[in-house]
């Protein structure tokens, strides 16, 4: 389980990163490609550095997983998942609602988790068995009788592949029509706080989703992967990194089916 | 043309429309739909109501296309053209990248525009022959020597026809791969200070564009239609709404000819 005292370190975790990617909003900075393409900034490693730095001293023995940089103290049971920009598109273009992530899990379950937006000053953070705050007050998923009614969320089309762009227009069909497109992290919040009700993504990496966890379901929601089943650290590797948010979890039956 | 006293009544405009949508971010309002599906809340009506009182005050011999409610004035050679919401969608899921779209357009071309987006506080201003300017200071767009360092935005894929998404993606396959979505008119706001370099949709009003082109222009950059021609009045019908905004004019027969 997750203390207070972790709830802590994981807030002074969000300051250094939040210190450094303010002044770097719509500024001036490289970037360049990983292997898979997807863009990174000078940032994201500034911002990663500084907060393995804080780890390494404040909490040795536990392990790291970052986006950026390798793994530290693979074997360790407590293990600090860093993702110092998420939605780096967003930071890229000047959104402000990309996010930084900030996770501990225990023997691979999520128990912790912040969604940092700096510019904007707002903080998601969760633990497991307890309310998920929303800048220190406790948020609340909406309820959602009918899939019919919902508003649902995805980061890009580009991120599926022609399968699993097939499920999310199945299950988009059978909603609101109301949709959401970009956002990354920042939709998890939102559904967190009563905003949307769906965000359904895949190919997320752990790093992407093990914040969020704590955070949904400390508001009272649910997240799965497309079986229905709840996402530990294999997940990612194991379904892809199929991933659904609910903020009404009785609605998990009438998701899977609709995405057939 | 547009006169200083012309913007000092648009900043109005959007100094009431402001206050109205801050208290109602995130908050409680119905929404139901349009003829054409898409949603519109009450705060979307209160807003349009709330600028319409005072053009008709200060105003009174203009007209004014506004989304939500009738034309006033048809005849008049200058016209406000008015979205009290644009990214209603992103309002209702709480994201701050909504804005309310203010335009005034003189014989069928648009000579002043506001993007304003109230909870961050953040106000692009364009008016022909002008400098942009974002929250009172000028801005520019950034220059792009190639295409393949083109970051392109558009609002959502089901926003295309199958034949203008296929356009899209041929353009996109030509870019830098670096694809924002979702935004709305907050993407021409950032292509004007410099943070993308390309907007592509179809589909848009009047109400949608006519604010955005000097705002665009203003900042180095340009606005056309699909097929290279300025933006007026009649574009969203003869051209489908199909918009283009660059923030390097110079890339024009490039994207042109990458869409087929």
């Amino acid at each position: 389980m997750a203390s207070a005292r972790d709830l802590i370190l994981a807030n002074r975790l969000a300051d250094a990163a939040g210190s450094i990617i303010r002044p770097m909003f719509r500024g001036d900075w490289s970037h360049e490609r990983k292997a898979d393409a997807s863009p990174v900034t000078e940032v994201d490693k500034a911002v990663e550095a500084a907060m393995r730095a804080i780890l390494e001293s404040e909490a040795p023995d536990d392990g790291i997983i970052g986006e950026e940089y390798g793994p530290r103290n693979e074997g360790a049971s407590r293990q600090w998942v860093l993702d110092p920009i998420d939605g780096t598109i967003s930071f890229m273009a000047g959104r402000p609602i990309f996010g930084t992530l900030i996770s501990l899990i225990q023997d691979g379950w999520p128990v912790l988790g912040i969604i940092d937006q700096p510019v904007a000053r707002e903080r998601w953070a969760g633990r497991i068995g307890q309310d998920t705050t929303f800048n220190d007050k406790p948020v609340r998923v909406r309820s959602c009788k009918s899939l019919s009614d919902a508003t649902i969320a995805s980061s890009g089309p580009q991120y599926f592949s022609d399968e699993d762009a097939g499920a999310f227009m199945s299950l988009a069909a059978q909603t609101s029509k109301i949709v959401v497109w970009g956002g990354d992290c920042y939709n998890y919040g939102l559904l967190a706080g009563g905003h949307l009700d769906i965000v359904c993504e895949s190919g997320l990496k752990l790093h992407d989703y093990a914040a969020l966890v704590p955070i949904v379901e400390g508001a009272g929601g649910l997240m799965a992967d497309w079986q229905g089943n709840p996402l530990d650290a294999d997940s990612a590797k194991a379904q892809g990194g199929r991933v659904l948010a609910l903020g009404e979890p009785a609605r998990l039956e009438d998701v899977l089916e609709a995405m057939g």
